[in-house]
């Protein structure tokens, strides 16, 4: 195996021992978030009821907990499973979708912000509420731009002593003391469902294969959403025949193609 | 904004402004009809929990409620956010899938229908037993052809003072008063599972459009629709080709050509 | 109808009078399996609630039952159904997903092993464990051979008194007695999520037209599994292209096809 130090390695090292990472993530992200990780290498395993969820953190390589479509069973599992997760050392990836949305969401995401994941996924709206500010997001999509969340995303990132990934036109990754910005991707991603979704799983894949670099699996995670993206879109005549593509392009993308196109700056 | 008195203007109006559309839909259709709305132009939030169902019908524009994979703690959800719903004024659609099936099937649709949904779509077997007639439906697809609906259509639509949308071959809606045909669509849609299902969230999305108009605005979605499974139908060679132009031909689809090939015929 | 003693003979009589098949199976299959069941010629439906499993299996012709996504709620709709089923005289299928994962999935399906299946489908992993074993299998991808679980399903097979089926690169049926090899597939296969799964659903399928074959009925599944697998790889570039060529394949396939081109052969 070759040094895990770029996001092309970190992809090649992923798909020489694919991880077994642990989704709790939505109904409506389920197939196409297990999809993405097929395709990128990695074994997804959705495994959610509160019986099974702490037993099954323990032994898969990392964690991803999305409350898109909560209950108050789901809940259950994914505390049992973020507890665990930690326990064990593993990391573990927050997505905290449309979490201002209601009441209900708003009390879930606080208790699992106390179980300390160890990345948070957002989109804009969502980190700039999350860090206390004022998002104008409703439902799920965004509606705030990437840059007016950059400030919200250092100030939680700092506060939960995790990294903060927001992702939208342009990505940007911090842990509070260092930041990147990531370009990429296509218009036609926001137009299919749960691509955020399942880049949250994607991101616990990588930190699933290097956690002793939990940085740089989140900027490699989002590399490779950016650039598979870019592929994806120039046959593409819709977001139908996007989403096809976007698969075939991840399962088709290598760790040297990786490293020459990704667009990484620091912030 | 343009008048929004043809279908078209309609579907330009969602555009221009996305609506927040609150759907409670089951298993095999969330994520096919959270894409439906996004190529259509509108904002699908899946919430079904009763934590939270009644507070997010009062901030979407409109709601969908469809039976498929019900179970008690769903149908929870559903009546808080049917009730919130109809206290906002805001509109709500049913889509009693297979509601003859089963005891339990039929009580909770008896339960659905007296919380007045504004909007109620389905296929004609759905229809026919649901206006209280005898139809040869036994799972979840049509066993009877829509003309043989129309009748029941319209005795439901006076009974529960709604509009009925009956889908099929010749899709027939009426507000027991007023009745049009809308032709168009391809034998390959009921090869594509749960389509039916995402109508259903989108008339949810044109009747957040234009409350003022439910009639124009379930006119409108079946138009989409239809045009959209003509176009999606010229390349397909089957119903795994039909199903990603069919979204590819939905985003591709402007208001104009939506008049300029609806089919709609007065009944 | 033609003499049901081939595959082929079996596809087109499964066409020529569509069972309604009762598939219990988890969020990630429930989409692409009822796709496979339209696109093969079945008519799906997802029913898993305790208040009504068991009153829609009597209704239906044939019950699968994945465990993939698992809950106590699941659990209970899932043996209501398989009693139900059993009682009626109606074929079943259990396909136990990674039931060597925890002790709750173990449990499981140790109490739905009781309830005495009719045929098992899983993979190599699954059927080691299932047989008492030792099993490489962590998450829901197989980590073994068919080859090393032909033996382990003999003797599950004599043990249950049912058929089972082994997955994989060359697929084995066997019902203790009689065994055969099905080979055909692709590679992109497992890089499609829950293909297995549907395959499971389509066994049900093929047990509601034969239920006085289901050695042939499992068999017949296979091999259209294995030949429209071939057609879908022709053209596809990557695991994303592969799964909408596959469901064109299955829609496109005759029995005629079916039976020149199946590799059944004794084992």
């Amino acid at each position: 195996m070759q040094s895990k130090t770029t996001s092309g390695a970190m992809l090649e090292a992923m798909r020489e021992k694919p991880p077994l990472v642990h989704c709790i993530t939505n109904y409506v992200a389920m197939n196409i978030a297990a999809n993405v990780l097929l395709a990128s290498g990695a074994s997804p395993a959705m495994v959610h009821a509160a019986e099974e969820a702490g037993e099954f953190a323990g032994i898969a390589s990392a964690l991803t907990v999305n409350i898109g479509t909560l209950s108050t069973q789901w809940l259950d599992g994914m505390q049992a499973a973020a507890k665990a997760a930690t326990s064990a050392g593993k990391p573990w990836v927050l997505d905290p979708v449309a979490h201002y949305a209601t009441g209900f969401r708003r009390q879930a995401v606080a208790d699992l912000l106390a179980l300390r994941p160890t990345i948070i996924r957002g989109n804009a709206s969502e980190i700039i509420a999350l860090a206390g500010g004022e998002s104008r997001g409703q439902g799920v999509d965004s509606r705030d731009p990437v840059e007016q969340a950059e400030e919200s995303a250092r100030r939680l990132a700092e506060r939960q002593q995790a990294i903060v990934a927001v992702t939208g036109a342009v990505d940007f990754v911090t842990d509070g003391a260092r930041s990147v910005r990531i370009k990429g991707g296509s218009v036609l991603m926001p137009q299919v469902t749960a691509l955020g979704c399942s880049l949250t799983c994607l991101v616990g894949a990588f930190a699933a294969t290097v956690p002793e670099d939990l940085f740089g699996a989140t900027v490699a995670a989002l590399a490779t959403f950016a650039v598979a993206g870019e592929d994806a879109a120039l046959g593409a005549a819709g977001p139908g025949s996007f989403a096809w593509r976007f698969l075939d392009a991840l399962a088709a993308l290598d760790g040297e193609a990786l490293d020459a196109r990704a667009r990484v700056s620091i912030a």
